[in-house]
């Protein structure tokens, strides 16, 4: 299906990728580039790829794949990095957790090339990062967010669908905005409502024997709240806005309930419980509706 | 070491626990009761009792251990029931999640015979609950907390500790206060978090479809939210104080980080992530204490 891929960033999720593409049989060499060379030059040492590139640029040249897998505060520095050898027969996709900031730095780097470019967002992970812990399976039965824009063109969205289908991914498309709304409720709020818990906990007196005894609710709780200070400083830092409404949303909610438990509001409290237990108790991972 | 467990509730929690004492060789003989006769029939069936009372205090009749498994709030009505039939030598317990509320349900209940009672919290459950679910294991290496008041006698204190033990539980003393306010901060907040943050996402227009593209992360987050709404209104009603004043800090703590997002305080946000991110990760379920 390609000639070459090339990865900017041989990390956990651009080092699966270039597994998965691998085993899958779509590319015919993985030319790879991380910031730091000792990354690199693991990532050839595991097989991750093929050949070490000397920066970004090089591992686009000759590439018809490209994965932008770095950091988001990253993106847009490596797009023009690379922009110069992208042409509208180059697959371009990233893979960060918020869209609109993505966009609009590939607006601005990409220019005339930002057709090439389709944004995505595979919905998967590990708690443990690094090319050690790449995974041709991570992203086997997991959504993966296209958020083109109308610039995308249809043909290179088409290739990119049916690329990670290939990989066994579940492909979902929607607006970069949409995206954003939506993992700011799902995924950035509840990492920030468990960070701002422990935190609560660790400044009373009493805080580390209060951990002491939290169980195993606690603990799958809080679990998100051990994630990367650096990568969800920047994740809470670009997708602002939407993080910020979900997150009032969320405390009008939670003074809401306060208020029925300081007015022993039976009914009213039974009824929100009751509401938020049925929901999580009728949900599943990755439920797909009907016609979507 | 006991003649006779009477147990008061043949739910999870009480017929685990009268098939750990049997298991272990603890009793000799478990007389059940519970509210609804089809549940006191199918633990004889199970093997969890090995008799049906009538009545809770026919449960206790010639038991010289008893042990309370009902819902927090029927406590003080169970108490009540059986009190003619306590004596300085009956251990009895429960097992509560709150301690403030049953400590004072207890002294209203038992006056003279309160030094017979020694409050219980294991931590420990299951996802589902009811007498069919009854597990022998559940009690192994979880932390048992008994919350004695000025009145309790030290024998059955010695008693109930010894006796924890042998089921393979991990006992830790501490006042009625002291308790509820650690498991408000470490499990009722994060419960009533979970509710609310079901119930500010579902009420969103496209609520349901953000939770259609929800991860692991979230999973993890939420699965609290799937918990009994009888249980929890139950819980919160009774845990009121310590559990109002530790939602308020918490909403401050995560207003604060609201702020600094919202400011785009890098090293601000940065340090709050970063700190929470540390005590999370260095954090075990269980972790004791050096001299505890």
């Amino acid at each position: 299906m390609f000639e070459q891929l090339g990865l900017i960033g041989c990390g956990l999720m651009g080092g699966s990728f270039a597994l998965a593409c691998k085993r899958a049989g779509l590319v015919k060499r993985v030319v790879g580039y991380s910031k730091s060379p000792s990354t690199t030059e693991r990532a050839r040492q595991l097989g991750v790829i093929d050949q070490e590139a000397s920066s970004a640029l090089m591992a686009v040249s000759g590439s018809d794949l490209v994965l932008v897998a770095v950091p988001v505060a990253a993106t847009e520095a490596t797009l023009k990095a690379v922009k110069g050898l992208i042409t509208p027969t180059t697959l371009l996709m990233d893979v960060g957790s918020t869209k609109r900031d993505v966009v609009d730095a590939a607006r601005r780097a990409l220019r005339e090339q930002m057709g090439s470019f389709v944004p995505c967002h595979p919905i998967t992970g590990k708690e443990v990062a690094g090319v050690e812990h790449a995974d041709a399976n991570l992203y086997i039965d997991q959504k993966i967010v296209l958020t083109p824009v109308e610039k995308t063109l249809t043909a290179q969205l088409k290739r990119a669908t049916a690329l990670w289908a290939a990989l066994g991914g579940k492909v979902v498309t929607m607006s970069p905005d949409a995206h954003d709304a939506a993992f700011a409720a799902v995924s950035h709020l509840p990492h920030l409502i468990a960070f701002a818990a422990i935190n609560a906990i660790i400044r009373q007196p009493q805080g580390n024997e209060y951990l002491d005894l939290a169980g195993p609710g606690f603990r799958d709780f809080s679990r998100i709240a051990a994630s990367d200070p650096q990568v969800w400083h920047d994740i809470f830092a670009t997708n602002k806005a939407q993080l910020l409404e979900q997150s009032q949303f969320f405390r009008e909610n939670l003074l809401a309930m306060e208020r029925m438990i300081e007015n022993s509001d039976r009914a009213g409290l039974m009824q929100q419980i009751a509401q938020a237990s049925a929901t999580r108790a009728a949900w599943h991972m990755g439920a797909d509706k009907p016609g979507r």
